[in-house]
């Protein structure tokens, strides 16, 4: 809204300064500070009425040290998150975006299921809260949604460079540079390796022109729907110690901001030669927004916890990275660049699968890793592996320990995600 | 040395995908996986030997909790930082560049006398180590080192933008466009809320012409021994918790990377509008292997920590931050960028200066701070100021939370240097 104002006051009375709300990396900034502070100021009040309330975790006993000293959490604590992501991005971004809008959507109602599966746990002291089946359904319609408007859209466009002399090119002049680019509504997305680091899910598609579109872009919905509820459900299921999640989306988050400012950036897309999309520059501001929430609710999410985000922070968090990334066509990156919430969910559907398995077998389920998800397998195993030979041996590896080396993971396969779009 | 391997390479057999190692991105890319992963897998390696040489800290016992059995871990774990810094950089930035070589000597000059100052504590069992005033004129002689090559040195040049046409001005062309530049030898730094962002050293000189041009270079080299001098020992001040000073270094450098790519590539610091300075896009391979390495190291580094980096890591971390900002000449950001180091040296100071002038007065020296350096006086403070009411009391704040929140502090300070700098 800031923006709108100032754009408003500008032309009205040209103050100096009110241009500013022009760059993208102005606003961006200013929400992150905003955001930042916004979760540590209004967080604490919240967290105060959180436990007012009386909303204790209802934590499952694993048997593992230290985790029963945290019955006395509030959850519901994304409701910080949440806030503090949609009061910035209001205020700073500029709003007849669509991409944003599509943002602010998936917030709003990924945030909601989470908070109607908090409540009934909390409040209605029922410990399985919405049924798998109920979230399912509104990960999937979120998804239809998302797909469906990235196909009818008309400003869902990718510029495509094209040579000069083009019918319908356009011509862009920027500085003395010229580029010219043809608007294409097309399925194309971003994947290493292959030529131009591009692929088209037409290609998926059987035949021939207009159909081949049109199937094309029933797999991209298609696609659309099940990244964004396999994404979500992963983060979920990361959300297991304090402050692993919220880190881990901190990284994920700078990753697909990065890529966004590039993308959306004629002169920095041309220079890197990478896709250009354009107004995707503003989700910028949004993924700001974004990280700013995150690093003030570590504040008080970091171990030890005095507010876990709940299921309203988790699903909202997933959905949010997987539309970002399938907005800006970097959706095919998610197994790498989200790798610690792909290798979580694999380790729950392995040691399932494998104890029924042996169960059958054999009569007796066995397990491959102590417990699931993964990160409760670190806790159990206590310091071994990696460590086992630096240093005296410790009943079990410390959960802050196994935060950060979690954490440091989901840095490198960033800096992995980064360094293959660049080899071709 | 790969680059010049390739380049080589390159003209000889073009061999596809030998082309990639002439961009930076790519190379710093390379550089960062390649540092973390050897901090990883070699410093395991390393924190092995040194504990089998019996490197054990001699902690004073502060009476904090926990502090004690921090005996057993071994120090001189910047060893590992400074290998995984240097061997990529070697590896993978151009190796004639007089900054890149500015920063080498830095890590080796300051590395060096930390190391002997740990290995006279360590192994000569003298807890003083080495005199601070042998560690002062250490530091001193590499800041007149640097502030004279950067003085002295023709490479060491700012390019001014200047309208066509004007005499000694050269014309360059990206893609299209066109951008008029001349080289000058300036004493000009980065400060916000300036005219143009910009400030002169030969400002505060006195005289006119010549004279006042070289009292600048005096003023600017007496700033870089002082400055050098400060965040070397403040870095020194702040490695007191697990995992501080390596996850504070990160988010500082990952700041001071940033301005250096942006000001060592004509199209961002034109489109920008920030310093040019040529040559500086190198500095971006050396930061991120100072990025990869810390990273890296804090997997072992962590809370609880199983290594320290010792005087041998803190020393050259400092002054490895100064010296990169004074080169892309950002370094009156320090104050703030490196707010956490700044604070901490300033608690130290004011708290012996209380006591002694409390002491003189009244007889009885009084305390500001519970302890410092100031992270001392947060572990021994307790649960209170922006967490008593909401959470139970703890006894003391645990030191992986503080740990985190410096951090989180250290992100705050790094958005708002970078946000000043926009605004004019």
């Amino acid at each position: 809204m800031l923006y709108h104002l100032f754009d408003y006051l500008k032309d009205l009375f040209d103050i100096p300064g009110a241009g500013m709300m022009k760059f993208i990396s102005f606003r961006a900034a200013c929400a992150m500070i905003f955001s930042l502070l916004f979760a540590l100021f209004v967080g604490k009040k919240i967290i105060r009425l959180l436990q007012r309330k009386q909303i204790g975790d209802q934590i499952r006993d694993l048997g593992i040290e230290g985790m029963m000293q945290k019955k006395d959490t509030p959850t519901m604590g994304g409701i910080i998150i949440l806030l503090s992501i949609l009061i910035p991005v209001l205020l700073f971004a500029r709003l007849n975006n669509v991409y944003l809008i599509l943002m602010i959507v998936t917030t709003v109602w990924l945030g909601g299921i989470g908070f109607i599966d908090d409540y009934i746990k909390v409040f209605k002291k029922n410990k399985q809260g919405l049924s798998g089946k109920t979230k399912i359904v509104g990960q999937v319609s979120l998804g239809i949604i998302v797909g469906m408007v990235l196909y009818l859209n008309k400003d869902v466009v990718v510029l495509e460079k094209v040579p000069a002399g083009t019918a319908d090119a356009k011509v862009n002049v920027i500085g003395n540079s010229k580029i010219c680019t043809k608007e294409s509504k097309s399925t194309k997305t971003t994947i290493p390796f292959f030529k131009d680091n591009e692929f088209d899910y037409s290609m998926l598609s059987p035949g021939k022109g207009k159909a081949k579109q049109i199937g094309g872009w029933i797999i991209f919905v298609l696609a659309t729907i099940f990244i964004i509820t396999a994404v979500s459900n992963g983060a979920n299921l990361t959300d297991g110690l304090d402050g692993l999640l919220t880190g881990t989306s901190i990284i994920i988050g700078t990753t697909l901001g990065i890529f966004a400012y590039l993308s959306g950036n004629m002169i920095y897309s041309d220079y890197l030669n990478i896709m250009y999309i354009p107004s995707t520059g503003e989700l910028v501001v949004f993924m700001s927004a974004f990280i700013g929430a995150l690093v003030g609710f570590l504040w008080y999410n970091s171990y030890p916890a005095q507010v876990f985000m709940g299921d309203t922070g988790s699903l909202a968090l997933g959905g949010i990275i997987a539309v970002f990334a399938i907005v800006i066509r970097k959706e095919l990156l998610i197994p790498v660049l989200c790798g610690i919430f792909f290798v979580e969910s694999i380790s729950v559907i392995l040691q399932v699968y494998w104890f029924k398995f042996t169960k059958k077998r054999t009569g007796v389920g066995k397990r491959i890793l102590k417990m699931t998800p993964l990160h409760h397998h670190f806790q159990k195993q206590g310091n071994a592996g990696i460590d086992a030979y630096i240093q005296k041996p410790l009943k079990a590896l410390p959960e802050s320990k196994i935060t950060v080396r979690f954490w440091i993971v989901a840095i490198l396969l960033a800096l992995i995600t980064v360094v293959t779009l660049k080899v071709r």
